[in-house]
């Protein structure tokens, strides 16, 4: 089968690979449309063994073309989107295998293209919201900041935390095009920049806190913005050390989200399936939309390239797909 | 009234006081018994304004001898425990107010003298167990570590935490006398010091960790020891900046309990009186024993020097009460 993988030192290669090996719980998956994330070119740069070179790639949709002995879930022909596990191989590929605890029937309303677009950010979303601020219909009248309100996650956390009444959303984002985006996505309003933020009445303002952008920045302006008893959530990897002790007056918390944990450590696996199943749901009710896509037709060592260089870039509005064509 | 306080500089004072000012939801309380606490040492050490002295004391047990315009729970003679309010004056005197909804009726089986040991140490074990750790029936065969399990919050956390069946406790403790300790609390297995753990089935093992010894030196092996998306929750103060970046994979969180919070921004004070209702049912019910107690007998300033010395070495066993005698 046709692979955009890694072999040595940060060059994406176009390869011939044999089909990769099916587990008991695995699908085989024919790969329909990829989308790509930052976790793309962070994998990219890793070092790989030439010997077994990494297949990228974690957002796609496709069909369900072999199952394992185990599976019970779906059947030959199934219409499927997923994230998938980032210590297999990717969906920058003709084919995959996935288990199918990751995997859910894609939204029947969407293409593949923009169903593509939907695991990675919604399953952040979702596991930040309801795991780990543990959002729930109690929430309402309690109060969201989300950082980076109109970014490919930040949109989704705006949407399925619109889904609890009453909850009281403000989104930061500082180019009037991303503060309209954040309303659109259902903010109830919109802040700027949240380390320019001057107004007192926001200071232990925020019950919870979903952080999309860089933890080194804004750790501590969350750590003035959350209310006591508080919760801060983060997705972006740190590399500085925290003094915590400035969250204890308030007894708040902090919480790290990564998407991967659960297929990393074999963790309640199909709690991902069941998060992409409601998702579909609720886009099938139109309660969630789909983000801006920007297509790339035909799945080519170019098209992959253009669409690292162009999220390198940092200035991508919505997603980046790739047809398989 | 007779009170003990802190004028200058780390000074123990034996003062005649007025009868404090009596606010709307405040309780006046005729104190009979008095719990001694790390917190009492750390406040004496702070700088106080000889204008106003600071009295010290955050565990009691007393009689409510007048009420405020708009107090609703209590009425004069209800015999009560609490642990108040930091920002205000503490027991350490003849009377104390007290807002009626950091108090509940003391449990009906206990002494004063005995029902002035448990408000402090029930309530951080309360609020850290199930707001922050957010333990529920549903936590059953998980598994919670205990750090510092034979100490005054840690035998109460035991305690607390084995209302839930099935829960696994394991708690840590160095000296024969404290392991036992910890069983006789209700923990299924006791393991020695955190640091000294080499066992390499315990890492990653555990979903919760309530940790009542420094956090400084605990916080790395917790990050060790905290299954993926576990919670840990710390009592004691940190001075070291942490990485937290080394909870990332495991999408982990990290939480601070801190008894005083909703006093200080008076945020649903009314759930400490609820815990502390609880918590009382559970001691008529036989379910929570009281720690031991170092009785002194007589409320004079020797006594409560006394006891500050006690609790300055550190090695005390159980709780410090003076009784007003």
């Amino acid at each position: 089968m046709k692979a955009i993988a890694v072999k040595t030192g940060d060059q994406l290669e176009e390869l011939d690979l044999p089909l990769p090996e099916l587990f008991e719980l695995d699908l085989l998956i024919e790969v329909k449309a990829i989308g790509l994330n930052p976790v793309d070119t962070k994998v990219r740069k890793q070092q790989h063994s030439p010997a077994q070179p990494k297949i990228l790639g974690w957002d796609a949709s496709g069909i369900v073309k072999a199952i394992g002995k185990k599976v019970s879930r779906f059947s030959i022909g199934d219409e499927v989107y997923y994230s998938g596990d980032i210590h297999r191989q990717g969906c920058n590929a003709e084919y995959q295998v996935v288990d199918e605890r990751l995997v859910a029937l894609k939204p029947s309303l969407l293409s593949f293209t923009e169903a593509a677009a939907l695991p990675l950010t919604s399953l952040t979303a979702y596991e930040g919201l309801y795991n780990h601020l543990a959002l729930n219909s109690q929430s309402s009248h309690e109060f969201l900041l989300v950082i980076g309100g109109a970014g490919g996650v930040g949109s989704m956390v705006i949407q399925l935390a619109r889904l609890i009444p009453s909850l009281k959303i403000v989104a930061s984002a500082s180019r009037p095009s991303s503060q309209k985006a954040c309303i659109e996505s259902g903010a109830d309003e919109v802040i700027d920049h949240p380390l320019k933020i001057s107004n007192p009445q926001l200071i232990s303002r925020f019950n919870y806190i979903f952080c999309t952008q860089s933890t080194d920045i804004y750790f501590y302006p969350m750590t003035n913005l959350i209310a006591p008893f508080g919760k801060i959530v983060c997705i972006v990897e740190s590399t500085l050390p925290f003094n915590l002790e400035v969250l204890k007056n308030k007894s708040a918390s902090f919480a790290w989200e990564f998407m991967f944990t659960r297929s990393l450590y074999q963790i309640e696996m199909e709690k991902q399936g069941e998060i992409l199943s409601k998702v579909a749901h609720l886009v099938d009710r139109r309660s969630i939309r789909v983000p801006p896509i920007q297509i790339l037709t035909g799945f080519n060592i170019e098209n992959v390239i253009q669409g690292h260089q162009l999220l390198e870039t940092g200035k991508t509005i919505g997603k980046i797909v790739i047809e398989m064509g």
